[in-house]
């Protein structure tokens, strides 16, 4: 078995409000840090796994994203990186 | 004043405890998706200013990173991307 890096990154679709993000702009505008930005909160998972083939890695890692981190209604997910040790 | 794009991200320094990721594993397990794994969980904020220059504008993330969005003790933060619109 081959060890396998990924990184995914979730977030919430554009559409939808992120109140943590706009509790984060509301902070910075409170401690006068600054005005005028915007701020999208995500998540993201960096994960080892041992799998016999980079097709079977990619395929459980699909699976995870889907059904445990992210919620399809409301959320998106992307691999960002992807490492063969 | 230009706009300037940051993307950073956080995460649990490496010798403190992450149950979130820790979470995850035992899920994934348990739905038999993968017994093999090691996950490790952090946050990013994909965010937008407007400035004067690049300097003013790098001065304010590293304000809001180390005062908002951080426990320094706990947590490290990255600079992820950066870009000038």
């Amino acid at each position: 078995m081959k060890e396998f890096i990924f990184k995914i990154s979730t977030k919430l679709k554009d559409e939808i409000k992120d109140p943590e993000g706009e509790v984060v702009e509301k902070i910075a505008q409170r401690l006068d840090i600054c005005k005028n930005f915007k701020v999208k909160k995500g998540k993201f998972y960096e994960i080892s796994i041992l799998a016999n083939s980079k097709k079977e890695a990619c395929e459980k890692i699909e699976e995870l994203a889907q059904k445990i981190l992210i919620n399809p209604v409301v959320e998106v997910y992307k691999i960002e990186n992807f490492e063969e040790l």
